[in-house]
Formats: structure tokens, sequence, C-alpha cells
């Protein structure tokens, strides 16, 4: 029988970072991962095979993010937690010491008639699935997108630049309402629909038609829409087959459940990523985010306690950034409505500059900050950047002040490092700005 | 006599920070800013007014950053503080009931024969000045930079681009000497060497040569060097006469000595930016530092602090970046050897990965990041940053967590942000995994 000290079962994100960290850094010898594809996506990438990229295999992960972790190309199914064992489809039985969950969602399919007539897609992490998709892209005409997050709005944004005539249909009032204001919304839709996408929402995909194959959608208001492709970007779900099998307990969100320590009710088992129960760092509430920047944390948590018990999760925050034609969209922590709704009382403060100075630069964008404040403490919350490419790293910039707590005072301490061809000027950081005016609204 | 309640003295980057801040976010509604200058350069884009931009008109900064504040274009040439009013050259007298000093620096001009030769310029913050130096780039053949700074290097860089043989002169041994670890300026003299500019270290001007017009520059090893235009970049020095004559006190590093409120020994009167004396934020020690990104935090501390005690000053960090080329250099805090310098017993980690994912998405660099932090406590003093562009708000996130004290633990808990289009991927984030390396290089 095989054995390793520290099985990983899960190859996309939170799999390969624990791999990763535990050789690389924490010097853990004996690592196998097992997971079911030969070839890994990049996840975040998917979006981006279509139209940017070009094909599945420009979107592959190398094998060199498992460090030194022994790789095992097969499916787990089934655990044995008395015997401490996992075995395989490939008929392995495999020895653990301690295992590390990591296996990931699956897309929803919605309970829509027609959803599984040929040449309808979900949004899955495979390789040749995603190829077949591309080949049924090459001879489409008009393709519909169900679903306007940020999955939805990067799938429509991509495909039209094949020069299909692309549907998105959101049931919310906004594409990507989840993810951002209302206004920030609106400037999305505005430049999807500048690219020559019609943005549908507040309406629902009641029916997708076709015989064998799709043929076009039914929206809840009767309208029909002509589709020889459909994609199904509405969310994921969390894989818990494997854990809930083998008996450990499950959270209220449908997520393995886990500890802070990221343990799950078994103690030589921990789960990190999509498939793992998530609690928020604002509130501490179990929340449903599922995303890579939380995913490999996790993973970084689990990994460092599985011998000890060292770092604590402190909780998901949600960080992410995406792409709309030229537009950089980034979110960190609790947006306006997000924080409303998670019941702070919150005060706000905006800044716009471009994002190299002077403006005449080459290249220069225009570039937003909103940042959300509690009132009374005035700590950060979160913010929202819109405008120039440099919102992803900006996000990160806010993820980090959040993540220590600041308030809108400790923001205006920051020297902000500038330069005429990377930032906006010194005296316009819209950071700094922002924090300024939130704290002039409540003085 | 025109009075006001704030007097701003200056027009560069404290002065127009402290007007912007004070009447947008506090409303103080009574505020004149006096400078000399009809128009104000950006700073920091003065080498680019050469190659990259084309002529000084296009490094203009707007009026529109004094925000509602009131402008004198006018010198200041005295401050009575008994009366509390300031006279000008132009004959005014203005009465003020808190006068801010954002007075600058100017350039160091090195004890050298024949610094005082026709067409031998330093970098003044002056348009008339740099339009003559345009004039002169424009009819010539053979450009030497003394100092091999950053102001330097992208003046040569920038230069180069102008067709100019372009020597740097520099004195240490290497280029960006002070600013960051010799691998990072050994990287940034390539770079300059790979444009066509020849780069010599380790070597003083000993003589500026010439008969009224210089004609070249000898060097301490003997050597001549052709040039028919020479710029001095080797450093700044506070302006105080305004203050000194005023009786106000000097700081040890001849700055104007200010208290943690920005105050100066006089409490009506406050300085800030490149004027004032500074103490570094890790050792709480005097430091030379003088940048536009601590000019104006020490701008926007000093008015909140006009009229009553709110912000205390938590020291300079250092937070700047540079291209040279197309390599992105920045730095946050302390780096490797300025640590070591500082007295800390430091321990590294670094890590490389490219700046968009995968490494096939358009335009993506390599970005590498190493980190120090102190070895006992694991606190983050710095961070150098090198590749592509975004290295600049990297930098940026690296200030954010200095500034909170965080240590190499708290940096793995990150959630960092990703998008195929803007940033590394999620498992290869630059800052994480160098503060993983450093982890266990510690265990």
């Amino acid at each position: 029988m095989k054995r390793a000290d520290v099985v990983i079962i899960g190859g996309s994100a939170a799999g390969p970072q624990a791999a990763m960290v535990a050789t690389r850094h924490y010097m853990i010898d004996s690592i196998l991962v097992i997971r079911r594809e030969e070839k890994v996506l990049v996840p975040c990438g998917i979006p981006y095979i279509f139209g940017t990229l070009g094909s599945p295999d420009k979107n592959l992960m190398p094998d060199t993010v498992l460090g030194d972790a022994e790789l095992m190309v097969d499916e787990a199914t089934g655990i044995d937690r008395s015997s401490q064992t996992v075995s395989t489809a490939g008929g392995e039985t495999i020895g653990y010491k301690k295992l590390v969950l990591a296996i990931g969602s699956r897309p929803v399919v919605p309970p829509i008639p027609g959803a599984e007539l040929e040449n309808v897609f979900t949004v899955k992490k495979d390789v040749d699935y995603l190829q077949q998709l591309q080949q049924v892209l090459a001879g489409a005409q008009d393709l519909v997108v169900i679903g306007g997050g940020f999955i939805g709005v990067e799938f429509a944004d991509e495909c039209r630049k094949l020069g299909l005539n692309v549907t998105i249909v959101e049931l919310l009032p906004h594409c990507l309402q989840l993810v951002c204001t209302e206004d920030l919304c609106a400037r999305a839709e505005e430049k999807l629909r500048e690219a020559g996408i019609r943005v549908i929402t507040g309406n629902a995909v009641k029916s997708i038609l076709g015989d064998g194959k799709v043929e076009g959608v039914e929206l809840s208001d009767g309208e029909r829409l002509k589709a020889d492709v459909v994609i199904i970007g509405i969310g994921v779900t969390p894989n818990t087959e494997l854990a809930r099998e083998a008996g450990l307990e499950i959270g209220e969100l449908r997520g393995i459940k886990v500890d802070e320590y990221m343990m799950t009710t078994d103690p030589n088992i921990f789960a990190a990523g999509d498939c793992a129960e998530k609690f928020s760092f604002f509130t501490g509430k179990p929340i449903g985010l599922r995303l890579a920047s939380i995913a490999t944390a996790e993973a970084r948590i689990a990994v460092t306690n599985l011998f000890e018990q060292r770092r604590k999760n402190r909780g998901a925050m949600g960080v992410f950034s995406t792409k709309i034609g030229d537009l950089a969209v980034a979110v960190a922590g609790l947006h306006e409505r997000a924080a409303a709704e998670a019941g702070f009382d919150i005060i706000t403060g905006e800044s716009a500059a471009v994002d190299k100075h002077p403006g005449s630069m080459p290249g220069a964008a225009q570039l937003s900050v909103r940042l959300v404040f509690e009132r009374q403490s005035g700590r950060l919350l979160g913010g929202e950047i819109w405008g120039g490419s440099t919102a992803a790293e900006i996000a990160n910039t806010l993820a980090a002040l959040i993540s220590q707590g600041v308030t809108a005072e400790d923001v205006t301490f920051l020297q902000v490092g500038t330069h005429p061809a990377f930032t906006a000027s010194p005296l316009a950081s819209q950071i700094v700005n922002a924090a300024e005016r939130a704290i002039a609204r409540v003085a």
C-alpha cells in the first residue's frame, strides 16, 4: 500500500497551494497530491481561453506549482477514516497521516427545462469540455450567457471578440449586482453594451429551447432569444460527497465543516478552498464566497496546522477584480451595500484621479476609489476601485489595510509611493483622498 | 493689509496638499497660498519632460490641486512672528493666524571647479530653466549626468531617447546605491547599458571643463569625457532661510525643526515637506529622505493640527519607484542593507512570478519581491519589487503593511485578489511567498 505523511486531494487552487507551501516552505517531505485531471486549467484564466489566449492549452497550470510533492492522477473515491486511507477509482489505496481535502466546487445547473440540451455549457474546469465549447463557439452565431456575475460578464466580453451575437441574461436588477455598488454595475453594463453585447437584467431564463440541440431561450417575460450556444455561469456549489460519505460534518452553507484551523470534524482531515465552509472576516457568520484568493489563503493556514496548531483562520474577506472592455473593476472587502446589509452603520468617501501623472503621460486613465468605513469607529470595511488597470493591485493595498483593522485616520498617514509612469500624483492618491473625504463627512 | 486664517508658502507638493486637504476636507475657508512660480511643474515628472512628454508645458500641475484656496504668485521674503505677518517681494504684507512653510528644497551644487559654466544644469523645478535645458539638449551631442540616484538615472534614460551620447558618473560603487540592494543596482545598470548609456561608478567628477561653455568633465582617475551638457543630480538641501531669519530652530540634519505635530518652535508656524526635518519611521532618528510621498503625508498631518492637536507624525518610511527602460524598481521601507545599517537583525525572503496569469497573457512580465523582516519579532521592515509595472502599486501594499507593524505571519494571511490581465496567479503571490520563505528560513 502506498503511503504519504500528507495526502492532498485536489489540483486546482487550494491543493497546489497546500503542496507548494508544505514542500517549499515547511519542508514536509512526504506529500502526495491526488487529482483527477491530467492537465489543470488556471481557474481565473478560463474565460480568457476563448478570446485573448486562443485555446485551453494556453491556460494550463505548470506542475511546478506542486513544489516537490508527488503527483498521482486518479480520482479519490473514498476515505476510510479508521484505517486512514484513501481509495481511488484506479484501484489504489493510499495511507495518510494527515489528509487535506481541496476538492473544490462545481457549477450550479439551474432547474430550467432544456438545460440538458446539446450546446448548453457550464463553466467546468475541464480541458476537453472547454475544447468542445471552443469548437462549438467557432461555428456559432448567437450566444446567450445565463448569469451576469463576473464569470458571465468575462465570458460575454471575450466571446464577443469572436464576433458572436452575445446576450447576457441576469435575474437581478444589474450585472455584477452581488459584487459591487449599483452605479458601478451600471458602468460595467455600459461597457458591455458599447462592445455590442445585449444586456438583459431583472429577467430570468424560463426555459432553454431546442430539439436535441439548443436553438434559443425563453425569458420570463415571454421574449425568445435565438441561441446556438448557451453558457451558464450562475455560481458554484461545494463538492462534499467524499467528506459526507466519510461521515464528516457539513456546514450550514453546505461546505465541509471546518474549525479555525481548517480542521474538519476528524482531527486528521483538513479542508480548504471551495469545498470548505467559510465565515466572514467582518461578521464571523458563514458566507458563500468562493474565490481563489480565499482558497489559497485557507490552504496556507491548513498546511501549517497539520502537525501543530499554528495559524487561525481570520475569515474570508472577498478581494477580486475583473475587466470589462478597458474598464478594470476591483473590490476588497465590503462594498457600500454589502456593508449595510451586514448591519454596519457606514460612511463612504470617494476620490478620482488619473492613474499616471501628469495626465499627459502615455496610457493615463481615470481611476476612482470609493471607501467604506464603519461610522462610529472609522474602521475600514471595504473599497471599490474602477478605471485603469492598477485597480487590481490597489484592491490588494486595501485588502492589506482592512486585514489590519485600520481606520480612516490611519489611511491618511500612508506614504504613497508614486511615479509618473505607474501611479497617480502624490497629491492625488485616491485611497488617501477618499479617506480624508469620509473623515470630513463625519466631522 | 491682506489677511487669511491660514497662509501656506510653497506650491510644489506639501503646499498644494495642505491647501487641498484644508479646503476640501476640513472646510477651512480662509486660506492663501503664496508661491513664487506662475506655473508649477509636477516634480516627479521633470525627467520625463525631455523624452516621453516632450516639453515642460506638458508637465504642469493644474491649479485645481489648491482646492478652494486663494493663490498669490509672489515671493515670501520675510516672516514677522510678533505681528503674524508675511512680507513679499511684491511689497505685500499678509496677516496669518497659522502659517505653513512648504518651501521645499533646492538642488545641491557640488564644489567642483566649472560648476558655474554655461550648459551645466541642476534639476530646478522651474519651467523657464528647464525649457532652456531642453533647448540646449536639442542641439547637444554628449551629455554627462553627475549622480546615479534615481533622478540621474531617469534623466539619463530619457535623454538617451533623444539620441544623445549619455554618460552617468556616480561616486558610489553603484547607481541607485542608496535606494536598493546591490544586485538590483546591477540590474538597473545593465538596463542603462543596454540602452546605450555609459555607466561609470566608483568615480567622481573632479572638474567640469570648458571656456565659458562646458566642453567636458575630468574624473578623479584622470579620464576626460566630452560633454556639451552636464546635468547635476546629486541631491537636495532644504530651504530654510525664511525660517532661520524668523528665528525658528533648525534641526540637526538642516531641515526646519518640527515636533510630532509638524509644529515648528513657533506654535503658529508649521512646516511640511522637503524643508522640514524628518525622523525615521523605523528608528525614530533624524533622516535625510526627501520624497513627495513624505511631503504630502506631512502636509496632511500639519493641516489637521493647525487649530487643534490631532495627528501625530509616525515618521518617514521611504516609498518610491522608478523606471529604467522596461524595468520597474520600487522600494518600500528598509531594503536589506538599509535595515542592517539601521541595526536590525534581519531575515529576508524572495519570490518571483509573472505579473499576469497564465504567463501567456499578453504583456506578462516577470516580477520579483524581496521582503526584509526583523528576525526575532518577524516584523516587516521593507521590501524591494522589480520587473513589471505593477511594482509601484505593490510597493504601496507593502507600505500599508509596514505602516501597521505586521509580521511575516500576518502577510501569509493576506487574501490577494487576482485577475489574469492584472496580477500574478493566486498561487504565486510574490508578497505571500516571500513571507512564507522568510518564515521557513527562521524555523
